[in-house]
């Protein structure tokens, strides 16, 4: 055990605290002197004074927006060309395996578009809220700035994400069955405070939002959701939205499947039944193994995936090893992520990181220490309503594996003897 | 009044939340016919379909890392070129007049260096840790990676923050007086862990913080503080640092002065004594009136400021006009905001806007109707410990005005009958 350290005024630290992780000094500095990874003459790297110390650094002026490293090049949104990739329509992934915490950096928020990313200048958007009103009213983005506005940090994950995992697991990275998430803090209006500032008429029930993107993104939407925490957002982490994300204002829909969210959001109409758009009918709804479809599967069920280790992040030392992953639910809260090193025979709960906030991500942490053997990681959300996430087999046997949207089920990354780590299913 | 809405199981919603705000749907309609700021041929705005809805719109591939619209180019930090701008040391703004909510975007976050942005690949990096230790360690980046971590959502603030202000109204904006703060989720490993690891040696009461670059910036840090709630941060939002904040690996000291979030970290000594190195001695100390200087003013004080309106944000129009601003305060948690329309005669309190978390902005709302008439918008903190933000002539009348550090006074915009917004003082 280390020496106890003491604090200014004498008292020792609470005991719990002061375990060690590493393996202690030796082999600390061995990691440090002998690590393979390092390119530069060891004579310049500390304790010895570095080359970037010894010289001033790019001092150039200030730069007016910011980008990353240069050596974080490969922290990018990818796509999967064989499966999306078209003018008309195409989807990236945030790189989960390459980020921690909550918030997602807007620059590496996967999208999915219909139609084309929209380039509306802000000073011609209008939004237009008729139907079943005592006012029909339109909007512009300045309207929409004078209304009271609040902040709200919210997960939004498409429908398909990991929707090719209902055949059995396929692509290798939590990149790419599980990057159609990301998690924003939103600044926008309270749709309720538009409605009321029409006056919905006695009767109505629903709500039709439509995009300004050539693919007229159409969804139906219940008032009651309407009137509880859906937003008109223009902005996400601070900055206003990114085009790509529907600049410069489209809909959150706490929990609910993203295409809802509908970007670029020219029109609310209220009416008094859904609509049967082509989003909400011949997409979007989920074919079940007797040919029915379920349809208005609005919420997104608790789910989470290790996204370190995984296939696109492996392992890449003995020794201590830190599992962390995202867990989220469109119910509400997260309440418990568990963690399994054996293929979900044995399970842990999770460290949760605080905050935990409704309907937005949370990261969780499990370490352990990993000596070359076989492992089988699993993670399983649950949240606050009890809701349990299911495994593959259990969506499969109710579901059938006809429908590409909504598979919640625990995901498994098998990490080899060498670090590598896969894709794989266990039953 | 409107028609109250219904719920779809048919019990109309609370009436408190019925209220309108704007002045009608004649106001709005002509305020969206009429907008002398539309562009596109009205023929062209919805209701009609608009141009960007009958052609598909960009879709050429996946944008990698995605770039704000190219209708935002005037979002970006700025600096102040007689101020501070040379090849060795500069400093940027955060522009805060045109964000929201809590979280500041890592491109657009402020930041301040003293001999250049080094340029570290992540492989060379090396993190010495010795002194008074049992165990003097090396630690590379990866060995970072493989402690537990936890992320953390703080403000940082340079000392020199709205510095100019101690001598009177000087820059027209808060970008230039209160931009020299900003508001990340960071990720990292808790100081305590490493200094565990290393073994404090009893009487060690101080830490030194070393920069890796060319101004090798050092200060010298309580270890009281370094065991209770510092970070050795190599996240930022999710992704990597950037490298003007110190890339890979920086120290976070929450609530303390920003210089002592040692950028580029490279070294931490466990001593008995603070080592009085030139950042703070001859640099962030406090000159006082009578010529002696304040010194280890860690903390920031309760402080916050009206991003909107604000000199770069004006009201353009009359009517409904929602001021919004950020406090923050180093010594906890932000309990209330008020804010005054008439130079500090009245104060109402203001809305804050969830979450508020422990030494991070929150951001604050005031509704209000504006008529044309002139308006001295101040705002004022205070946080849990009872703290209540100073006037800028409280301040003087203590501290004098030799120093440029920790001036945390309540500022004064004037608006005046154009909605012109102006820097001014009040007495």
């Amino acid at each position: 055990m280390p020496t106890p350290p003491r604090h200014p005024d004498g008292a020792a630290p609470a005991r719990a605290s002061r375990r060690r992780f590493l393996a202690g000094a030796a082999g600390l500095a061995a990691s440090a002197a002998g690590g393979g990874a390092a390119q530069a003459d060891p004579n310049n790297l500390p304790p010895n004074v570095p080359a970037w110390t010894r010289a001033l650094g790019d001092g150039a002026g200030v730069r007016p927006y910011g980008q990353p490293s240069k050596y974080e090049k490969h922290v990018i949104r990818r796509d999967v060309p064989w499966l999306t990739a078209t003018r008309e329509s195409s989807v990236s992934f945030t790189p989960l395996h390459e980020l921690d915490g909550i918030i997602t950096p807007n620059g590496l928020a996967f999208e999915r578009h219909h139609g084309g990313i929209a380039e509306i200048d802000p000073a011609d958007y209008r939004l237009m809220l008729h139907g079943m009103v005592d006012r029909p009213l339109i909007f512009t983005l300045a309207d929409l700035k004078r209304f009271p506005r609040v902040n709200k940090i919210y997960f939004l994950e498409c429908a398909a994400n990991s929707g090719m995992e209902w055949r059995g697991a396929q692509l290798n990275g939590c990149q790419f069955t599980h990057g159609m998430v990301h998690c924003v803090q939103y600044t926008g209006v309270p749709l309720r405070t538009l409605l009321d500032e029409a006056g919905v008429k006695p009767g109505a029930k629903w709500i039709l939002a439509e995009g300004a993107d050539a693919a007229a993104m159409t969804r139906s939407l219940p008032l009651a959701k309407a009137l509880d925490d859906c937003l008109v957002a223009y902005r996400m982490n601070g900055e206003m939205l990114r085009p790509e994300q529907g600049y410069p204002a489209r809909l959150v829909v706490p929990g609910f499947e993203g295409n809802m969210w509908v970007k670029w959001l020219r029109r609310l109409k209220v009416g008094d039944a859904p609509w049967a758009a082509r989003e909400e009918t011949a997409k979007y709804t989920d074919l079940l193994a007797d040919g029915r479809a379920r349809r208005h599967t609005f919420v997104m069920d608790a789910k989470s995936v290790i996204t370190s280790p995984s296939p696109q992040a492996r392992v890449a030392q003995k020794g201590l090893l830190v599992i962390s992953g995202l867990a989220w639910s469109g119910r509400g809260k997260v309440a418990r992520v568990d963690v399994s090193l054996d293929g979900g025979r044995n399970w842990r709960a999770a460290r949760i990181d605080a905050p935990v906030l409704d309907k937005a991500c949370v990261r969780f942490y499990a370490e352990t220490a990993w000596h070359g053997e076989e492992l089988f990681l699993q993670s399983r959300a649950i949240d606050d309503s009890g809701y349990v996430q299911p495994t593959k087999d259990a969506l499969r046997k109710i579901r059938g594996v006809n429908s590409i949207y909504h598979n919640n089920g625990i995901q498994t990354w098998r990490v080899a003897p060498d670090g590598e780590v896969e894709n794989v299913e266990v039953s």
